[in-house]
């Protein structure tokens, strides 16, 4: 194996399903945390590819994007669908997260800005909710039709990690609530389940995003 | 082969680069392009799988979402990389133009709600602009790094076709100027000059997006 440094700041966000996916995988990585109040981000952005985190290291070579990294690992280690389709459908449902995400962060954004309460919740009730609404339905309708219980084929994608790490984010900061969502809450406690994943997520860093 | 249909407005927009690929390989596919005046997306959107355009049917399975649709294409034609590392890289730069596109697309967004001229310049200025010329400085620092004049290693990838048609469009509207983007405008020359591409560029329908 290579050697693998993930870098990324102290929360899951965008890079909690490519740690999943080395734990799962039981590959060793650096699990590079940077603090914003250390200052180092500051210093080693230019450095970065697109001056953004998460950056993978393989080997000393830099891999920006969190889905380019997670799709990289998933493929590495035999979590991106079995087939070209199933590929193909695991990555149109990370790039469904990925626009969904787009417009639920203008809600975020709005709050960090210190809009207005009422701008916020113009916000909220036109853009984030109906964008959470229609997202939650796509995926409940795929758990529906699929025989497995996974979102993709019969067994676990990179795709059931990136949408069960969001419910978490979401449930943390409530904006998901398990028993009004039965179908997605079974989905993660079933990818909970598995032994690798159980074991991490029992043991990482408990972070509000 | 299967068989082929990608499904989409009569726009080049997101779909492009699949038409392109399919050009490229020399592999025929029923290229249906819905217009709004006929009233068939309103029909046939609660079929698609996640109510969106545009959809690759293989062999009668539906596949939603641009990006996973070109890198599935880009995968079986031999465009989309040659190693798992390179493949990252094309990956990591559709996902860079995708996150460009999300802060671009609220000028269009504006526009088309007939926000005032004072919002839309504040948008241009605040978002649209700053996130065009940062996305362009990411490409050209890559295309002043290559060696091959291509974004990713030694040849064409789906990277280029996406990065290249954006630019197509950039320019017919306004917001992309070949003399002042030099480098970015040879990466188009040079893709523009393959020719299975040149001789679809030459007789496409000729769409403002």
């Amino acid at each position: 194996m290579p050697s693998f440094k993930l870098t990324y700041f102290d929360v899951r966000g965008y890079a909690e399903p490519a740690r999943i996916l080395f734990h799962l995988a039981g590959v060793a990585f650096e699990d590079k945390r940077i603090t914003h109040e250390s200052g180092d981000w500051e210093k080693m952005k230019d450095k970065t590819p697109f001056g953004q985190l998460p950056v993978l290291t393989v080997d000393g070579l830099d891999i920006p994007q969190s889905a380019a990294i997670i799709r990289y690992l998933a493929n590495k280690f035999g979590y991106a669908g079995k087939t070209p389709e199933e590929k193909a459908w695991a990555d149109a449902i990370v790039d469904q997260f990925k626009d969904f995400m787009n417009s639920f962060r203008q809600l975020i954004m709005a709050q960090r800005a210190g809009k207005s309460a009422d701008e916020i919740a113009k916000i909220s009730s036109d853009v984030a909710m109906p964008a959470r609404d229609s997202f939650f339905k796509i995926i409940e309708d795929l758990l529906k039709k699929s025989k497995s219980g996974f979102l993709v084929g019969d067994g676990l994608t990179f795709a059931d990690l990136v949408v069960v790490e969001n419910i978490t984010t979401l449930e943390k900061n409530k904006f998901f609530t398990a028993s009004e969502n039965p179908t997605i809450a079974a989905l993660r406690e079933k990818v909970y389940a598995v032994p690798a994943i159980k074991n991490w997520v029992a043991t990482r860093p408990d972070t509000q995003f």
